[in-house]
């Protein structure tokens, strides 16, 4: 979250960095700002809210110069405001930062500037960093960061210009991501590729604690004790297309769309006639023997993916597992050891609190498996092994082709680990392959029904809450369901196991309550439709979600969406495509912006 | 849920009935009736809605008779009607039943019962039962049940009427509590004991496919194989009074108030100097060695408990711990044998789902741990080892002095096994037992606040969503709070790990939502007080909770409650009751019956 863009070069700084902000958007979008740097002096333009805000100041008064940093904020420390938005300056102006992450001794730092007479306009953690850096100013402004550093704690991704300096932007990070894009004759750094890949498609990704200084024809990368590091240029391999809309209204409908193509990349190679293979893995039989505990740690949307895949380990391997989300398994002295296989799941391979679950874990001698969908992300360079999910780039804030195929790759490798410790029938691992190898079609399915879902959206999308409600697997698609519809409509929706909706909520439904009751597994059927019952005997109008053979629902609720018979074992792919489908309708309807959604951003690199 | 009840002896049916029926109504209040039988007619009389309404009825109309049944309903199929009230008569109005459970078949035989010319006048499933003894009817009513059940799937506690033998009561239970009373020259049957507890203390406790036969003179107890069976009489040792309201408004409050005595009594004896000691358990040192899997199942209140016990059982005991719901436990297969211990949580002692846990458990060879408060409850009788939470009858159907008592036997049982296994050190078993024999004190000192809670309640009343959030235990304490709330406010709450929020639903925040951030853990108190930011920068206003200590977060939230300092691994039980106290005045505030919340019941003994 928050999203860094630097260039220097010979072309207008302006143009480059709203163009690079503008495919950051969805890291943050409670502010924007820029700055530039001629003829030594450093000017600043920042608006409260969307980037479009920004482009409308500069539209009447641009700031020129071929050097010059920018930001797109997403609020830890302070309220979206004009004063708030980044860059911040010091109090002579010849100092000028943005920054990701959160400097956690801020307050210490702010009390000491004050009292050396740093005025503050901000609320933020970040404004200290230019007022130190400007109080620390050697004459060197590489040298004066390096010692800053010294005295701050917490995560960052910073970059800095310098009126003394104006032939230079030095770039920083430290459990945020920073890459640096190398042109010709210019150069780059930006918190993620998209920023940069209408300039360019070489990248150096930078590694922890390493610095990086620009100039229009030399990058210099030096690590954390000042030596000079010889980093390898990675070749960014999207298309550029990737991360444009590409006609349609949102990226989320574009790579809902995609999901098909998404799992089709997500199973190649891996679904064979006898079961799951992962071409790379190191993991095997043999280590697996004296694995004696496997962990899955995640957050949000990946977190639910880990339920799922808890589910088909236990089922198809035999194999206890826990399922934790990050945030909480970091901080309660986890039972880890080197018995213990670590999964881990993330999109952008960043998320901050999966990282730390990773150091923690790697210091305790455990196994780690990272299933991410970004090549050379942190995540994947600290993993000892790596799936990656191939959905390729995903923007929208709302994870839609990301989960599909992290959901794909859970299976398999619960396939995968069954065969290796014999607890799963050939049989059954070729089943699985067979059927996970259908859910492209199935999804493809699921899309064409987008009127019937639209119509649901468009007659009841001034509800203010919603529940839904399943067993076994699909009591996490409904939770991966309900936090769709929370992120994109701010409906107040919740997924519960539908046998505990006795023993509580059931008391929030009333006449005309919407319950969504997901009854894709044939051996809780009945169990569903006796829950169904007692939602109905409660006024509540249920949707039902069935296999093709189970029509004749329609007779206890009021509406029913019948999907394709499939396996079983694979109806969480395709059935969470008609709930991320009815979550953007219903947004729709409500007049969201589907794409950014309050108070939300992309890819979390704070805790 | 439903409650049940019946009377055979010299008094007037009605009133003995009504009485027990106003004791049973937390099992369900969404209707109500009563049968007698006088002069070899059966008469019936039925409400929608609450016990009231029926009285009212009563009032003008009284039913004269010696012998009759009783019941209060919570819906499973068809909604709360007249029609839908039990008691349910054939058509020649000679048989007349009362049944808690659900008849799994009752589709099945309906049909067939409409072919053959019954006319039904309900949704139920229960009207089936009275129109196939009907239909079966030899002469014999006991012959007649007996074969009717060979046709009959599902769970059940019956009582049945027979116009043609008008000197007994029949009644007969499979999967749902029953139990007789035991007279002088008069008899009684009920689905709980608080239904009888003002003529007899002294019962038996039917055991699963047990059938009594009442007169007022004599009982007959039979199993299914239709052998008479000598059982033991059990005698009830509470106080009358316990099931009183005894001048609070409300149970819940009573209930609330007491606690410290509840937790006294499940922490006496149990608390030594050296650590927990729990008399009477056969789990020892010897047979842990063998255990190499704990799995915790239980269902709502209960299941928060299991939550919390994990968090202790991994960090006292260092074992790894599963908590599940016992619906979801129950039909996933779950990985569970021989070297298995599975400790079930319940109040009642009687909840479904959890005592179908226990049974495939058992099955195949796991050994089951009761944490129970109700002395000769099913769960009780069929674990291996049970503990008792000693905290007197609960009659509130939100749940509070028992969820203390479950969670700080949670505590003494995670620190018994860390003892057992040594990874526990003797002084910190002998901090938790001091710190947990300070809780009652602590939750003195929660209930001395009820000013400040109340005045917070009248205040925000009219708020339509609530969010809370916690790391660590506070997140358990977090969901117990919220559950409390939707339970009897009908507010829309939510509890959520403070980290989990930026992943989605922090997108439902907006100006002026209340979020309830609980943070009584030094070890992330810095962590919150970022979360507690990231909130505030979106407009929520914060209520946090702290230890004494920690006032100055006052300049970072809007509203602060201040607990005493006390061991952080104890806060579960004194916080928990600042929550039940705000859920307790917000439902006062709207309005709502707190005793009985709608669409609700306690003891959930459906599916």
């Amino acid at each position: 979250m928050c999203g860094i863009v630097g260039y220097i070069g010979d072309k207008q700084a302006q143009e480059v960095l709203i163009n690079g902000l503008s495919r950051l958007e969805y890291r943050g979008y409670d502010s924007a700002g820029i700055a530039t740097l001629e003829n030594e002096m450093i000017r600043v333009e920042k608006k409260k809210g969307r980037l479009k805000n920004l482009e409308d100041v500069l539209d009447k008064t641009p700031l020129s110069g071929q050097v010059g940093i920018g930001h797109t904020r997403w609020a830890t420390h302070g309220v979206p405001s004009d004063a708030n938005a980044h860059p911040h300056c010091s109090v002579n102006k010849e100092i000028s930062v943005v920054h990701n992450g959160i400097i956690e001794n801020y307050m210490t730092l702010k009390d000491e500037l004050q009292a050396q007479g740093h005025v503050f306009i901000s609320d933020t953690d970040t404004e200290v960093i230019a007022h130190l850096l400007n109080e620390l100013y050697t004459g060197d402004l590489v040298e004066t960061i390096q010692i800053a550093l010294q005295r701050m704690s917490g995560s960052y991704a910073l970059a800095v210009l310098c009126a003394n300096e104006p032939d230079k932007i030095v770039a920083v990070r430290k459990d945020s991501p920073l890459i640096v894009g190398l042109g010709d004759g210019e150069n780059f750094i930006a918190s993620d590729i998209p920023a940069i890949l209408n300039y360019t498609r070489e990248v150096y990704l930078l590694d922890n604690g390493e610095m990086a200084v620009l100039t229009a024809d030399h990058i210099q990368v030096m690590n954390s004790t000042g030596n000079t590091v010889d980093k390898e240029v990675f070749v960014v391999d999207w298309d550029p297309g990737d991360a444009e809309k590409g006609g349609y209204d949102h990226f989320m409908m574009k790579e809902m769309v995609e999901q098909p193509k998404a799992m089709m990349e997500a199973l190649m190679s891996r679904c064979c006639e006898n079961g799951a293979s992962f071409a790379g893995l190191k993991l095997n039989a043999e280590m697996m023997k004296k694995i004696n505990r496997i962990q899955i740690v995640a957050c949000g949307t990946a977190y639910h993916a880990g339920m799922v895949g808890k589910y088909y380990f236990e089922k198809f391997a035999r194999i206890s597992v826990e399922t934790e989300a990050a945030s909480e398994y970091r901080y309660k002295n986890p039972i880890v050891d080197e018995n213990t296989l670590l999964i881990v799941i993330s999109q952008s391979g960043e998320t901050a609190d999966t990282l730390a679950a990773i150091r923690l874990a790697k210091e305790r001698g455990a196994w780690v498996l990272a299933v991410t969908n970004v090549v050379g992300s942190s995540i994947a360079r600290e993993a000892d092994d790596v799936i990656y999910t191939n959905a390729g780039p995903e923007i929208a804030v709302a994870s839609t082709k990301a989960y599909v195929t992290q959901v794909g790759c859970m299976m398999l490798l619960a396939s995968f680990l069954g065969n290796l410790n014999g607890k799963m029938k050939k049989e059954d691992a070729a089943r699985i392959c067979h059927g996970l190898m259908m859910t492209p079609g199935l999804i493809d399915k699921a899309l064409e029904t987008q009127d019937v879902i639209k119509a649901f959206a468009d007659k009841n999308y001034q509800i203010s809450d919603l529940f839904y409600m399943g067993r076994g697997v699909d009591l996490y698609t409904s939770m991966e369901g309900s936090l769709k519809l929370k992120e994109i409509s701010y409906i107040h929706s919740e997924a519960y196991a539908a046998g505990e909706l006795k023993h509580g909520p059931i008391a929030l439904i009333e006449d005309g309550t919407i319950v969504v009751a997901v009854c894709t597994q044939e051996n809780v059927f009945e169990k569903m439709l006796s829950n169904i019952k007692e939602v109905k005997a409660r006024g509540a109008h249920v949707l039902a979600i069935v296999q093709a053979g189970h029509e004749d629902i329609a007779s206890e609720v009021d509406e029913v969406w019948v999907i394709p018979e499939m396996d079983d074992d694979i109806t969480a792919i395709p059935t969470i495509v008609y709930l991320q489908l009815l979550a953007y309708y219903l947004a729709v309807a409500r007049g969201c912006d589907v794409d950014k959604p309050k108070n939300l951003a992309k890819s979390v690199t704070v805790e």
